[in-house]
């Protein structure tokens, strides 16, 4: 049976779990949720789809799941890839996509949305200023773990790869500037080089083009 | 061997985790991390404890581990307790992790320490404005999860209860009002009705009084 994605191009978040189930040669189609038409905020999305309003959402026959880090988690169980090799790679694997949540995808996604897909006269300046530098934390972080490794956990890709990327591939500015970051940067061209890895808008269907 | 702790009070983050190991029953003792001295921000600690310069930080024989999350994890793996009875409610419990670490722990925290631990002049009131909007849908969500229900994901505690109360408990106001949220109230009774439950400055060393 093929896996289902409800995604939308415009979100990293989907496309963490778009991009493990892609790269783990599982069998999958993904489904448009229609964000920006407002989709995800509907009575039937909240009780039929997702109670949470989010995307993405998997589902596998009898198993319905949200949270980008619990479908990749059943991918590497139902794939054997991504999880690590052992109790210590699993643990440092969740330690990344929790931090990754808190402090990086949860910021970043949000003040590229203020920035890209709000009118310019209703951007709350002193917010994305405020998450801005909170991200300079954060992506200076990630660029000195990454210093002599070649990916973040594991000597091969992992779900700590899979969701820290999540944003940093979106053409839209938000203030990351990848050549600030040599180690991210290196590490990002990296995984873009692996066989199989697609952008998010070639992986998933929706693009702010669409809605030019 | 006794499990060691580095927290501090006014954490939530690191309540999470001295929370499921006082509930466990395992043998454990905090170490004071001297957050509002700057500890966190020096070299050794970022060096020799937490290169992710955060508490709490978990040590027991030769695994450390940080993230609360993942201290979590490990604490239900090794007493049995709090991880759910089946891999539908483990991915469960994941979930409303993630989702808290995401939406709730990550937004409370920062919104209680800028009206609590920052100078009134220097709080950026936009944001905390901001973050108590954001805070207002995602405590109705959980609220509306909570209706007729004891625990979030199981018929008993897991770790999904011990992460998203993480902030909820603390007297310091940052927009929070239980009483406006009946079933999130009564869920955090029930909780702190557990026998071994302790507040924040009852379980771990370091608080506002001692600072005063």
């Amino acid at each position: 049976m093929t896996i289902k994605l409800y995604c939308f191009g415009e979100s990293g978040n989907a496309y963490k779990a778009a991009l493990a189930l892609e790269l783990s040669g599982l069998a999958w189609e993904p489904v448009k949720v229609d964000f920006f038409g407002g989709e995800t905020l509907k009575p039937e999305y909240r009780t039929t789809i997702n109670d949470m309003g989010e995307a993405p959402v998997m589902i596998d026959g009898d198993v319905r799941l949200t949270q980008s880090g619990v479908i990749q988690d059943y991918v590497s169980e139902k794939s054997g890839k991504f999880g690590g090799k052992d109790a210590t790679e699993r643990r440092e694997i969740l330690r990344w996509v929790l931090w990754d949540n808190h402090k990086l995808s949860s910021m970043a996604g949000m003040t590229r949305f203020l920035i890209n897909f709000m009118p310019v006269e209703k951007q709350p300046k002193e917010v994305i200023a405020f998450n801005q530098a909170r991200l300079a934390v954060n992506y200076e972080l990630l660029n000195n773990h990454l210093a002599g490794r070649n990916w973040i956990v594991s000597d091969g890709i992992t779900n700590a790869d899979l969701s820290c990327c999540g944003y940093l591939y979106y053409p839209e500015p938000f203030g990351f500037d990848r050549s600030a970051y040599p180690n991210i940067d290196a590490w990002l061209t990296r995984l873009s080089q692996t066989q199989g890895w697609k952008a998010p808008y070639d992986l998933m269907p929706g693009s702010p083009a669409d809605r030019a």
